[in-house]
């Protein structure tokens, strides 16, 4: 039998290391020889839809080892939902169409919850429509709630530039607060789970040291609890830093991020959940302070990564082609931890369909009783996470991230309207 | 003569590497032999009136040497302007004061513009009041505002920190374009000059590429054709990254931050030019959006400090304590540039006298003729600002930062009222 051809394809909100991911599928790929090319999607699934298809193997062995250290994704993402194919079939068949017309037959799709249960179907409507296709989902998330995995890639980066930011700026306000600034406030991503918030803890040296506040999306916000809370901190310790998770909320579910700010035509002002507790503080107890809201810079910190999070992200790309030519199919590799002193991994396997809209939330008992600080648990945890540093090579004092050529295969079939 | 003491105070707001300007003193005063204990002004000249003096003979060399990897004030620093003492000479006298309680003989005012001005009255003020004072002032701001010097310590490192950031950020941007986030914006430091703003200008690596957009303070904001620009540069692109100092203002002199928005309980909300344009964007032109900003972050990333910056404000402490014990006084060093490509430096000096209230401001010819880009002129100053990485060292995955005991001299003298 021939060689069959790969399709790769990049899902979601981009990591700093998701790029790592596709380095090690396109080396494990190319050096087993048992593989044809790797054609990767431009802009993620979308790319497989409209038949744009990225011939990876046009591109040099420095380039894709290059992608080991750059951040973003290579190929383009995209936050596409396939339809359901109970109610419409359309999308998959026309995925199944391509992948027949370009001899693919393995299909990688790199992502989150959303990803492995398209990764799922995939596996299961290529034999319904004669035309069976290795599915193998690996995992990439820096929001770290996929289940079976101990952890993300993606999730370990984002862990170390939020707890080194963390760490520097608290250095900062301390040298300030006697006569300046007293509340620091850093806003962090993680909509609906603490995992991100939670690493900020990770800056803690002493127990009265800063961060002094975390606040969690599990955990209700509430008003006069915090703010004397702050109080407190800055009478005892001359100031106060706070880590916020976007997805903070008050006990009826409303966001904080949401509390109908507007701005001067009248529109709802969304996001900000830092500038939003900063001005309640400021109302409230008159501090000055100052506040940070990371975004994109967070996830896509490759000069600060971690040096575990890209070796496990290179990890399941290679382990996702391994997987693939033993004859898997409907898998996703996962790191199992075998020991957190020293910390110790290994790659292991999950079947897709008990991955598929199942989330992982972070234990309660990672969070102090008081709900504003991380435990010694959730340290064990995190802290192998963040281990290591991963630096780029620098030129002329910025990193050398590589860009792709990026060319496409000749289109063979007509477009498919419905995706653009 | 026996060798007298010195004062050092950091002021203002602190910076990366304002330390290693802390270490270069202290470990030139210790190995000079010729200059008794280094006192350092707990939180800055707050510290001197309240005669709080920290003792760093009894940091061990260690503690000292790690001054130099480590961001923040390690002695604090502080807002505080001495009242004008040709109305008021009683802060003065106060300072003078505790100088003759200690025997010292030296004082350094490590800060911007404001600090050098005080350092020079102190050297004359000293005299009149027959107590002379050898003061010298060494440069510092991440505003790179000071005059006669090529480049202020503390800029290179945020400058670096800017152009890594948005170079990384753009990246993320770019991946997710096409189905998603279609408009970047980061918000810089800056009030009144755009030298942050410009080193995001750095992360451009070919004329079509990001960021496409910067907004200076210097150039007026013109919503129209701002939103123009936007709305070209996203049909073109695909996306667009858009660096914005936080003093960018309308023609009027109104800060866009001031824009007048209102929080839920009708409070103005105070800073945010990031969602504030952001919100405009949205509102004018649909796109979605992603906004950050950096604030404290920026000027306190030790982890990705310039080894350039990190160098020279390592040797203007260096050399202040030499042109001291070379009987110079009411003088500032200075970097002076002799060539950028190579890039070669040597300190030079200046007299306080002609720095004191003199801002330097951009040149508008670092500025696009359109005004939303940096020139060549721009980018041949600033490159070699950033060169050089000069990591902190590593424990745990967190950079190890120094704590000085930071032990107090027993005091001599009776309280002084006005400093608290």
């Amino acid at each position: 039998m021939a060689k069959r051809n790969a399709f790769y394809a990049q899902s979601g909100g981009v990591t700093a290391v998701i790029n790592a991911t596709a380095c090690g599928l396109i080396e494990t790929a190319r050096s087993s020889r048992k593989m044809g090319k790797v054609f990767a999607g431009r802009n993620g699934i979308i790319g497989a839809l409209r038949e744009e298809l990225i011939d990876t193997s046009r591109e040099s062995r420095q380039a894709i080892a290059g992608l080991r250290s750059t951040p973003g994704g290579a190929f383009g993402s995209c936050r596409y939902r396939l339809a359901n194919p109970d109610r419409d079939l359309s999308e998959y068949v026309r995925l199944i169409d391509v992948f027949r017309a370009h001899d693919i037959g393995y299909f990688f799709y790199n992502g989150g919850g959303d990803s492995q249960d398209t990764a799922h179907k995939i596996s299961q409507i290529g034999s319904r429509l004669n035309y069976p296709v290795i599915s193998i989902g690996i995992p990439k998330t820096v929001d770290n709630d996929l289940p079976f995995t101990d952890s993300c890639p993606g999730f370990g980066s984002v862990a170390k530039y939020v707890a080194v930011s963390v760490r520097e700026a608290a250095l900062d306000v301390a040298s300030m607060c006697e006569s300046s600034t007293k509340v620091f406030i850093m806003e962090v991503m993680g909509r609906h789970a603490g995992w991100i918030a939670a690493s900020g803890g990770l800056a803690k040296e002493t127990p009265s040291g800063p961060p002094h506040i975390i606040l969690f999306p599990e955990i209700p916000f509430d008003r006069k609890d915090f703010l004397g809370k702050v109080s407190r901190t800055v009478d005892k310790q001359g100031y106060c830093v706070i880590v916020v998770s976007e997805g903070a909320r008050y006990a009826d579910g409303t966001f904080l991020a949401d509390a109908g700010t507007t701005d001067a035509f009248g529109h709802i002002q969304l996001g900000g959940v830092a500038p939003t507790l900063a001005s309640m503080i400021s109302t409230e107890l008159g501090y000055k302070y100052h506040w940070a809201v990371a975004d994109y810079l967070q996830r896509s910190a490759r000069h600060i990564a971690s040096a575990t999070d890209v070796e496990q992200a290179y990890a399941v790309g290679k382990a996702a082609v391994e997987f693939a030519l033993a004859g898997k199919s409907a898998v996703m590799p996962i790191i199992v931890r075998k020991s957190s002193k020293p910390y110790r991994w290994t790659i292991g396997e999950v079947p897709l369909s008990k991955v598929a809209n199942v989330e992982k939330s972070m234990p309660r008992g990672f969070i102090t009783r008081d709900g504003y600080g991380i435990t010694a648990k959730a340290r064990e945890y995190l802290e192998p996470l963040i281990q290591g540093e991963a630096y780029p090579v620098y030129h002329g004092g910025l990193p050398r991230y590589v860009e792709l050529e990026n060319r496409l295969v000749r289109k063979k079939l007509p477009p498919f309207p419905a995706a653009g």
